[in-house]
């Protein structure tokens, strides 16, 4: 049973989802190379308008078009770092929502430095799975890779922390996703275990929160409720009639192409926590 | 009701296809991160060879082996810019045609200074939305991305010029598409939205057509009509069964995979305008 | 009819899959940019765990983390061979087995001489079709790109060769796929036309052989024929009802994850010769 939170949740979440078709907002996706694919074509099924500029002179430009922008450090070279932060910088200045997806941070040196001088940059929105959350709070963590070793509720702590800290919206992804701002907290319990069979499913997550951040008028909490919402919905009805993961990627896009009011009102599993 | 010069491209589209299935060209794709795997994926449904071969020195070697060239702007950096230089004059050095996709040209300023470098390397087919090709032709456009913001019919005048300019054919994708080498021109309004719903649909038309100019026995505008038709009505025939991004991308793949003389004559729509 | 030491293979490829699905190995990809995504999908329905990490630094960071390395040439860039070299040095330091994929070796200079730098590395297998496997032997190929312009039948004494020259295993992949240590060689006789309609397929082998190589503690022979027999069982039974390369591709996926036991004991055609 929800409580009236939850039920004000499912209603925002709705009307995000609305507001995402009726605008398209244009996406800007600085995203690892296996998920470029899927990443795209989540946004297009859900309603969005992806585009991946990535020549760090016309990421900066392209910040002057596009309505949000998603930063996911999957398979982050040297040479992408320059135009991550112009880009980071240009859609700070037009204060357009960007999102870090910290894939693999805690468990890669790299990254982690970067994504640490990223965090002083002030994401809108940070969405990764618990062991990236713990390590970006600071904390100790499991991951070895896109897998957390963690679970949600022992990152939940370091979530309220990380978005306290940084003041921005912390979503964490697993079995149940959390959203939270450090004051209020979202506890999304729709979901398939097959959406961690299809690769970049998470890292289409993090570009789907960039374009509902863009739809959402400033309403960030909402946004990162929403984006667990449609995208863990989607998931648990294509799971019904394709049980494997070849098929179930199709029956994802489908599903996210069909989701609407209705749907949402079914099967939304929200509450604020 | 198609008109004579129509009917004759329905044949010459026909004959583009049977001869690209019996040689079966290997393409060679310098095409932009998104959209590699879709990209290949077509070239090989419709049973032609893609390649991507990416360093400077073996672009060059491979246009001995390869028979056509795509050179597709969607992701470009600086660091391949030396590649596509070095491709190009290679592929006109060995008199092998190479095809100029300008994706979001016109709306972000390197690329756009780069494709007017490319065209005074005489591309053998430019294919482009409408925003891009006015772009392309010096024109004032509306594109933001990846979506243009103009219609095929705006750009037609634009397409004509570009296509006497450079002496070459440009083929304007849309709703409905244009065939122009400036002289002549064919209207191919087959097609379905979908196709817009799933992404590098279009980028993969580039390669299409690089695979169908080498299948043409030099009659380039003949291999864009081929080109926008056998993409489109494939496009059309996978959205009967498949309505929805997800289902459709796998049945656009399989019905150029079925397409064959008995469908294009059912199905196509060509006028000589 | 199977002989004795085919029969002792299918349930050594049973016992490798089987360790496969329970210990889930970190799969670390260095492949090329046009089946990233296919390559990840494979692990993941067989049952391993992919990853991409790029970063020469977190390359070898990583070889700490993961399980085993694939190495595939396909679009090779002057700025990976740091990585690469990088990669390759840390898994061996570690034990640990890498995997060497030559994607048109022979056809291309600049990969064929970084090709027979990395051979004197020691791979602990080597994937190739029979044009690269002749070429790394030191012979003179047909192949043209990925295509293969020899048969498996001809390649398979330069198979043999290779694989004594540097104390390796070689899966020679075609319409009968071989694999040789020097000493031992299997015949494996499953597989479909239509794996080679999708794009990556093949590519995803070489990543398949690195699971199945950190799950056959140290048996690569057998990891070789394991390889080999499980995608080639799944592209058979995925071709019946999927007969078209854009459903088979995700049927084939689908397959990955059904396959079995009892499938892979009604279906493998496996011999020693």
């Amino acid at each position: 049973m929800e409580n009236a939170p939850g039920n004000a949740l499912v209603e925002k979440t709705i009307s995000i989802l609305e507001k995402l078709r009726e605008r398209k907002p244009l996406t800007h996706c600085l995203t690892n190379e296996v998920v470029k694919d899927i990443t795209a074509n989540v946004l297009l099924a859900v309603g969005a308008s992806p585009a991946m500029v990535e020549h760090p002179d016309e990421c900066e430009q392209f910040a002057g078009f596009a309505d949000a922008l998603l930063v996911n450090l999957g398979t982050l070279k040297e040479q992408q770092t320059d135009a991550i932060r112009r880009a980071v910088a240009a859609y700070r200045r037009k204060n357009k929502p960007w999102i870090l997806d910290p894939v693999a941070v805690g468990a890669l040196a790299f990254r982690t430095t970067f994504a640490h001088e990223l965090l002083r940059q002030q994401p809108t929105l940070i969405r990764g799975n618990a062991s990236e959350i713990i390590a970006l709070a600071g904390g100790v963590s499991q991951g070895r890779g896109t897998d957390s070793g963690d679970s949600t509720d022992a990152a939940l702590n370091a979530a309220r922390r990380l978005a306290e800290n940084c003041a921005c919206v912390v979503l964490v992804t697993g079995e149940t996703d959390y959203a939270t701002d450090g004051a209020r907290t979202a506890k999304c319990r729709n979901g398939h275990f097959l959406m961690t069979r299809v690769t970049g499913v998470g890292c289409a997550q993090g570009a789907l929160a960039a374009a509902c951040a863009a739809a959402s008028d400033g309403n960030i909490f909402a946004a990162a409720v929403a984006t667990a919402t449609i995208l863990a919905i989607a998931g648990e009805i294509a799971a019904k009639d394709a049980p494997r993961p070849g098929s179930f990627r199709g029956a994802l896009l489908d599903e996210l192409d069909r989701i609407d009011a209705g749907v949402i009102r079914e099967f939304a599993k929200i509450e604020a926590v």
